[in-house]
């Protein structure tokens, strides 16, 4: 598998992706409406890597750049990493979790951070082997619209 | 109390109230290094409400906009609020927060979110007044560079 930045042309693979992501995670996938918002919005509004593997889209992460006052330096959040499965268990996480690493380096960010599901024990055990800690203190709380 | 955006003739202000927040929670508070940082990052890297009562300033947000793939849309993300103890429990709280909403709002975002330590219980019983509710099924994770 090779990682590349986002192309315009990736547009409809990447919501396919999306689409496959959200099955997977047991969530609506986007509507027609939300589809046409996240091409609009890829490469302006938040960051796409693009895992591809003899020309066919296998996987992709949608990352961007949050802040820490208390460092004082960017951080790079990493929103989705997916796989499509047959691509799981070969070293392709890896590769993407080395890719956003060097990017958060290169932007002289402080940290990388992610979220994950609790009941997802292969991600969180993969995690742990790259050196990740959860932030145990700290609750995520949300207003929706 | 008066919200409004951030001037850059609020720089030392900021980082004095910033190092505040940092007393508050038990956390190192920014190095000269850092503070220099902030000033430059204010309104770039992130954006900034300041709170002023009678041309003093007694507290501040920082914010930012996050993106939801499964929303399509932008979130507004608080990253700090912090008022002077002596301004606490006087509605300013409340009133931040329906200024970052109205924000939030304008910028067509999906969702506002934060963090909060899980011993800040007086924090805790304002965000679920607000409507708020805890993400309690995500992990956040973390590698620090």
């Amino acid at each position: 598998m090779r990682i590349r930045p986002y192309r315009k042309s990736d547009a409809r693979h990447l919501v396919g992706l999306i689409r496959a992501l959200a099955t997977f995670e047991s969530l609506k996938p986007p509507t027609a409406a939300a589809a046409r918002r996240l091409v609009a919005d890829a490469g302006r509004r938040f960051q796409v890597l693009m895992g591809e593997e003899g020309g066919r889209k296998v996987g992709y992460a949608i990352y961007f750049f949050t802040y820490s006052s208390f460092l004082a330096r960017p951080t790079l959040y990493l929103e989705d990493l997916f796989l499509l499965p047959d691509f799981r268990r070969q070293g392709a996480g890896r590769m993407f979790f080395d890719a956003l690493l060097r990017e958060a380096r290169k932007r002289k960010c402080g940290r990388m951070e992610w979220s994950v599901l609790d009941w997802n024990t292969p991600a969180i055990r993969f995690y742990r082997k790259l050196g990740a800690r959860p932030l145990a203190e700290w609750i995520p709380y949300r207003i929706t619209f």
